[in-house]
């Protein structure tokens, strides 16, 4: 056993003399760019997550007339590509995140418009609160959107959209801009001014390929991929999987979360994983007068209410949910639902990312 | 550069003297179970699979009606288990094997029928060529059995079948009994003496949760299985994938496997992979008048010809396929098939147990 | 709930009448190859793993004479390949197996001999029990055997061995031939007559580049391969990992396996897995007067006393250990070791097989 | 072919009317935290990252007193932690970051001096580029630090350090630590004030299980970890395989990354990937008069001089490398060395990060 010994501990920290010494020295560190951890450390590794982004909530009823307006003042077309505005959250000023790692948008396409294509290495997904008309077309394979569908636009695939309808169609963007700006792994090019598949099939053909539940080309059998190859998730299957985990409750046995929670998540069907290498995206239903348990978990998220009310409670501050509210749980932040009827809420987090570096932790704390 | 030199060079191997110690040294070895490899070597390793199973084709024609025979004459229960009737390659005698690792039986249930419930350590499934009116119970859930559709029995599930219906029902059963057997890591258990769930439910509760595309019940998300969750994989969706598939191929997009030929996969949505951990199986559909290449792997199959007709070629030997017939291909053996209207195939091999030993061998022969 | 019924049930099994039907039937199923599960079931699938292959050991004093013996007899050279004589277990008659899986023989070379090259898709590594003098060249690298070492030869890597030395060496030769012949996978291929690399490097090239501890080339990092790039593991290390996990025991830290049981596994630095796919290899070190717990697994395996004495029990069988002994466990049976003084074994056994087809059991019994 | 028309398209956008009506949509956004993407887009999703990091170099020289000087005025404590002092690039002004994801410091330890334990979610490492003295107490496990060699720290392992010599120890420390506060995922717990093992070995526990090559204890093996269980990559081996990848260069045989440039990756030996989840490790050597080829890539990366001068050339800026010297390579930044004498030089990165997330690229451009 060695005896330790601070050789700094007989000084006399607080004299004048030591304290233009450390002034002398911090200066100096300046000058060269060196910075202290014992001046830093407690903002740089608090003793638990403590996020600048906070707990909120957008109204629907107040995003989409907004998202409305834009449409008679701004044309969709190359440079600016997208008719999408994002939901900046108040506790990230001057970047429009909503959390540090997802980006959430209104995108909103009028009749007969057209948004370019283009491809990026950020994922990106579409889910469908309401409306129908537009086709995406991903890679090449024009891809219907209808209410309740998820579809994909995994990293580097090109995509443009058109709205072939006479009505205007909005729908929930979801990105992982911010994880990608703040890291540095960003690529863009642009694709053609007009999508290059004008068709407007009932079903893609990639859902033509891969649509079947358990069932895998055996010409790309065996081969992994990063991202799912199916792009559609169709609300008809979703809607069922929850309706059924639901009756096989009440039936005894089990496949909901917890009672009265029903919940399936979009997965790769060439792995099982996550659809998305950087997002988990998942559907939610909650029978009517179900209390969620309190979790919290260091993955972000955002929701939206696709059907139904109810209430959401995040680090104890309680708001209504209507049709089409957004809001964002960041990481850590205390989280407990409540339905007064049925209640749909899609969502989409960060999950994947920290998953894979071993650094994702969630707990039930009520 | 060191010089070798065999010390026994300068003798004269073919002395009455040398030949009566080898003799001597042969039976001393004998004595304590010792074989030299310089005896046994081309047998043991020889320059390419040599298999003893050999290519053989049953007529469904011939093996139903025996089968049916049977119902009047041998009971189903507890003991015997199964009035399965095992189809012995030629070229395996004394075992009832169709190749060194697959078994492969009609199965016969007849009107208002039970075949009581165990588990066994072997996977198995079965494929439905006609009928309906069985429900096969697996851990207790009821599973419809009808035309065309693949049911699993993962390794250790309890499972039981009970025909409901006044008509009687046969089906191919597959097993990787030889395979289990020949390595001792068998296990086998009894359960009830009838189903214990003797509901005749449209749809199991696994499909009911695992039935959708690509969605997971977040109660069992990252979770993978080492064998599919899904126990059915219907006709219908089988058939519009390879309906698509070809559909694909005439508008110019990828998704058959070679021209005119379209096969599907059936796979383990928690990881994408095989939904048996040691059988592939997959159903397969050629146009009419298509010829597939000429292939050849280390892999043994059975195949079962769906519907339609045409003729298959084995190491050259040529056989008419008609409905229902059974074949099976040994390892390494040259195959072909020739469809002459459009023909469905359905196909199990043991492909996944060489792949995870990194053996599995594969080429395109003409 | 329906009614279930055996429309057999009311027939007279006994009658002669019946019984002629029967005869009848089996004929007929005979002739196209049929047969029937319920006569058959009990021993296809039996309740647990009733192996073939017996509990056995071969005496070191023994085996090693015999093998000096065929040196003067036998010469070394193209066609027959190695002296290498298999131990056949006496439950698998006919078949020079140690199990249904393993092959395991002693292979002695004479001074200056060479033993040509040639690869297979077989697995094979060698052990080292004493001496020194031969190097093994594998894909052209020149690798030193000296005692105590495992050598590596991965399926269809070339490799041929040569003694420089002036006395003779044995060792024991571990190989899958019997799981690849008897699901026919095996390839075989002749190389040069003699080792295309004469050089007796003190350490070989793969060593030099894989063999320090959790270092990997930069231009190989990334890249799992399915067996090891690492071809010696030399007893040194060996040595001191086993020493370490008992001092490590006495100073009340983990380690050990169980009470005065140290064990290392070999494994793939580019994995973490075993060093071979289909063959498991370990080296175990008991303190004196330690008794190992029964245990009983669906993996057979062999092993050799490598230095020390003492007892194994084998599904009750007691026998002595004495340097250099071999004996085999087959699946499902029995296993204990007593230590007289320290004992050092070596093992093989084909685990890696069944643990990746979710086959494998192993449970402690007493 | 539906005809497309944005439905803006003949507003005349230059109006003072129509400009008027955007700046009301713009600050009716602004109130709702909308932040419309068409005026954001090219700095949100550049075409290729444009990282705000900026390529940096430190001189040694200059930090090592800086450094020394604190020692006399700044204890090391309980709240401070560390006597640790993080570079900050000069394009990251306000935070003390290297790269958005990676935290550099130099940490130095007065003679007798001890630093308090802790833990945290953040990856650490040391490397040492001169001096010895110190023991890094990880878990309860004494590790000694030595010139070369890499000392781990996995997220949430309790760790102190002392310095049981009469000479100050200082050296590079590593971690995630922008990345996990950027991302909201760090949880900070203090330890004892005193390592609680003031042991000094020569070998820590960690290395005698875990350091020899390819040897896995039985009792942890098959079990993949996310990070690896060897603590400490000595500088032995490490200088051996890079001497042994230009000698196998210089005799005609495989191993460096390109011609005169040997490199070694630290790995994990349960999976084959690297050392630390978050973070990629290695050191590098460069024959006299070597110049590496020009590549760029996603990840960010920080590099040391470890012996030896040469230049660097980092998107055409040209430094000079000398003893010690610490510099940054950006995301996408161009980067080539050219050595004077052999120059060896130890490097991290956040490769496996977008490894894992299917987001890395990388090219050479020259």
């Amino acid at each position: 056993m060695t005896t330790l010994q601070n050789p700094a501990s007989s000084v006399d920290f607080d004299s004048p003399e030591h304290q233009a010494k450390l002034a002398d020295l911090y200066r100096d560190f300046d000058a060269v760019g060196m910075t202290p951890l014992w001046r830093t450390r407690e903002g740089l590794m608090p003793f638990h997550p403590e996020p600048r982004a906070v707990p909120h909530l957008w109204r629907w009823a107040e995003l989409y007339p907004l998202a409305a307006r834009s449409a008679d003042l701004v044309p969709v077309g190359r440079g600016g590509e997208r008719r999408a505005i994002g939901l900046g959250n108040p506790g990230l000023p001057g970047d429009p995140y909503a959390t540090p790692t997802l980006w959430a948008a209104i995108q909103y396409l009028a009749p007969r418009e057209n948004a370019p294509e283009h491809r990026h290495t950020q994922s990106a997904f579409r889910f469908v609160l309401e409306g129908e008309g537009v086709w995406t077309v991903v890679d090449g394979d024009p891809v219907a959107m209808r209410r309740g569908d998820l579809l994909l636009t995994p990293g580097w695939a090109f995509h443009g959209h058109q709205n072939v309808s006479d009505t205007p169609m909005a729908w929930l963007d979801g990105l992982d801009i911010p994880l990608v700006a703040g890291t540095d792994q960003g690529f863009f090019e642009f694709g053609p001014d007009v999508v290059r598949d004008a068709g407007t099939p009932h079903r893609s053909r990639n859902e033509r390929l891969w649509g079947g539940p358990g069932l895998t080309p055996v010409s790309a059998a065996g081969q992994p991929r990063p991202s799912s190859p199916l792009m559609a998730y169709r609300w008809a299957p979703t809607d069922a999987a929850l309706a059924a985990q639901l009756e096989l409750e009440d039936e005894g046995h089990p496949g909901v979360v917890e009672a009265g929670h029903a919940a399936v998540r979009f997965t790769n069907p060439t792995t099982g994983g996550d659809a998305l290498t950087t997002m988990r995206t998942e559907m939610h239903r909650l029978r009517g007068d179900t209390t969620t348990r309190k979790t919290r978990t260091t993955a972000s998220s955002v929701w939206q209410v696709f059907s139904g009310g109810g209430t959401v409670v995040l680090d104890g501050m309680e708001r209504s949910l209507e049709h089409g509210d957004v809001f964002v749980v960041p990481s850590w932040c205390e989280f407990s639902l409540q339905a007064e009827g049925d209640l749909d809420l899609f969502t989409f987090s960060d999950a994947p990312v920290f998953e894979k570096l071993s650094l994702l932790r969630t707990e039930v704390t009520g």
